[in-house]
């Protein structure tokens, strides 16, 4: 993947709806630097999809005991109901503190290569354990969450059910593991634009298409292509042009704080653009509200180009093809506390 | 209903799993003092639950943009996966404040006679501008409710849909009925209690039997009858001795703040009990976490009474066959916000 992708304009997207020979163009164009998401949740190394797995992992993901004020759930931050994350610039944790950046969507996040901003996360089932721990957010502690889940006869016959060749099946790991699980299945294919790869011309209208076009012409796929549009890689927020302390706080180096490198300063995994619509505010900050204007932005920092409102809008409508079909969550039921079950903390540590 | 229920026990305890024809009395006085839930949500005395109304009603329980903060909803402190309630002693509210009593659940609400631990709500509509409002709750205004909802074409389309003779459809009001709508369909059919008022004998094992007579034998159900063994009418908490202020607070002098009465003061409506095993922890206190301490409670303070242990276990086990089925609730997909939402206040006012 280019990491400097000054990719000048052609002229294609002027020319792009005059027919059928150049959608089918735009459509292979579209094919080579992106992949439609699957309509069944993938195959995760070492951790196999089973019903009784994704069944708890639901359990766990919707379950505010796992917090230690027993309010705040993964639902909290990543609510399914709301695009997959919370619609605020930055979480609101354990004690109303808030968080340094903002929550990313949890929907279709098993196709990202790394999780969190900062890629500190290989993969769902280390991210899970990160929130349960920071007081910031559910302020718990692994030894507190086994406590709790042990106390409930339920959740132990289904760790047993998920883990049947573990010795010892309710751990912090196979919480995090079953979560992952779950959050696998919390993918939404069919949106427009899958429809789109997959061959239907129509699916796109005339101002979506130039808008994909668009996309691909001015570069933005460098950084945002594949089955997420991004999710894949990490690149400095400012290449060009840095912006402002609102939208790139000072103090939020980015990777830098995971890899102590330089060059890795303001380094950010670049945002995947599935239901971009759902999820506002934008960027790691969560200072931009508008879709148009986090479009323009991005047009300046990244790309060293003023885009102008008609490309904007295009490109935002194009984005908006990425919306596709959620999934149906049943709200899970569970298990009431007993005698053993550590009781909520009361105050902020 | 009678108020002051000091009905002494009878022999019938001892006697009550002798036979088929104890059983039977069993069953027929249960009948005269109870009612099963109906499997189908009730009429609603101008509030007709269309599925348009109920869907958006629906909706209107998961929003949390319903809160000034945008994290807070109605299912926040009354979570359809954790008994219609938040399991904790006082809810958890806007900026951490904390509420001054437990949250009740939802689930059956819609029986009980008044709304609030002090009854102060006439129906499930009134009360659910309550939290909305409270500055420890949900903090937000009418004005900024109807602000919020007009300003997503999805919502606007649903009141319309929802309130079809409203000359302005989206109000504070009608998001209130529609809540209202939703919430008289949460209703738990088919506890095992229910399948024994409707004549299946082995819905109750014997030590429950033996505790749903003690139930009636000892005055519980002077307080405690009805579809919801409970929610109907206010009572004096210590009616023969009062427990200390760590049960019940002596700044909290419950229905006195609404009728300014004072033989209401420390005056409750009694708790309903359906699927009371779920929603520890107990009284308007939240005070207690066990349940067999509550029952004991309840002994000392409302009927002058010292059940022992065996006592306890088999009203304890009777209470747990109150617990019905959870209707399924499929998590609902809320439209994103427009340039026109009003933001999420960031402070606590």
């Amino acid at each position: 993947m280019t990491k400097h992708p000054l990719i000048k304009a052609l002229a294609l997207s002027l020319t792009v709806a005059a027919g059928p020979a150049m959608a089918d163009e735009l459509m292979e164009r579209a094919n080579s630097n992106f992949e439609p998401i699957p309509k069944y949740p993938p195959v995760i190394d070492g951790n196999e999809l089973t019903q009784a797995k994704v069944e708890l992992g639901k359990m766990l993901f919707f379950e505010p005991r796992l917090s230690s004020s027993h309010l705040i759930s993964c639902n909290t931050c990543h609510n399914v109901g709301l695009g997959g994350d919370d619609e605020l610039p930055t979480s609101i944790g354990h004690g109303w503190q808030k968080g340094p950046r903002n929550s990313p969507t949890v929907f279709n996040a098993v196709f990202n290569a790394a999780q969190f901003w900062d890629g500190r996360a290989a993969d769902l089932a280390e991210q899970a354990k990160g929130p349960v721990q920071a007081g910031v957010e559910m302020s718990s502690t692994p030894a507190r969450v086994e406590e709790t889940l042990k106390s409930m006869p339920e959740y132990i016959e289904r760790f047993e059910n998920a883990f049947p060749t573990s010795e010892e099946p309710v751990t912090f790991d196979n919480m995090a593991t079953a979560i992952e699980a779950y959050e696998a299945t919390l993918i939404t294919p069919d949106a427009p634009f899958d429809r789109y790869l997959r061959g239907d011309e129509d699916a796109l209208n005339d101002k979506q298409k130039e808008g994909l076009a668009l996309f691909m012409d001015r570069g933005c796929t460098a950084c945002h292509s594949g089955v997420n549009l991004g999710g894949q890689d990490y690149y400095p927020f400012g290449l060009v042009s840095r912006p402002g302390g609102e939208i790139l706080p000072e103090g939020d180096k980015g990777r830098f704080a995971v890899t102590e490198t330089a060059s890795d300063e303001y380094v950010f995994r670049a945002a995947p653009l599935r239901n971009i619509e759902l999820t506002a505010p934008y960027f790691h900050s969560g200072a931009v509200w508008s879709l148009e204007e986090a479009v323009a932005v991005m047009g300046t920092a990244q790309l060293g180009t003023e885009l102008d409102d008609e490309e904007v809008q295009s490109i935002v409508a194009f984005l908006k093809s990425l919306t596709g079909e959620v999934p149906e969550v049943t709200y899970p039921q569970l298990p009431p506390s007993t005698a053993k079950t550590p009781k909520p903390v009361d105050m902020v540590p």
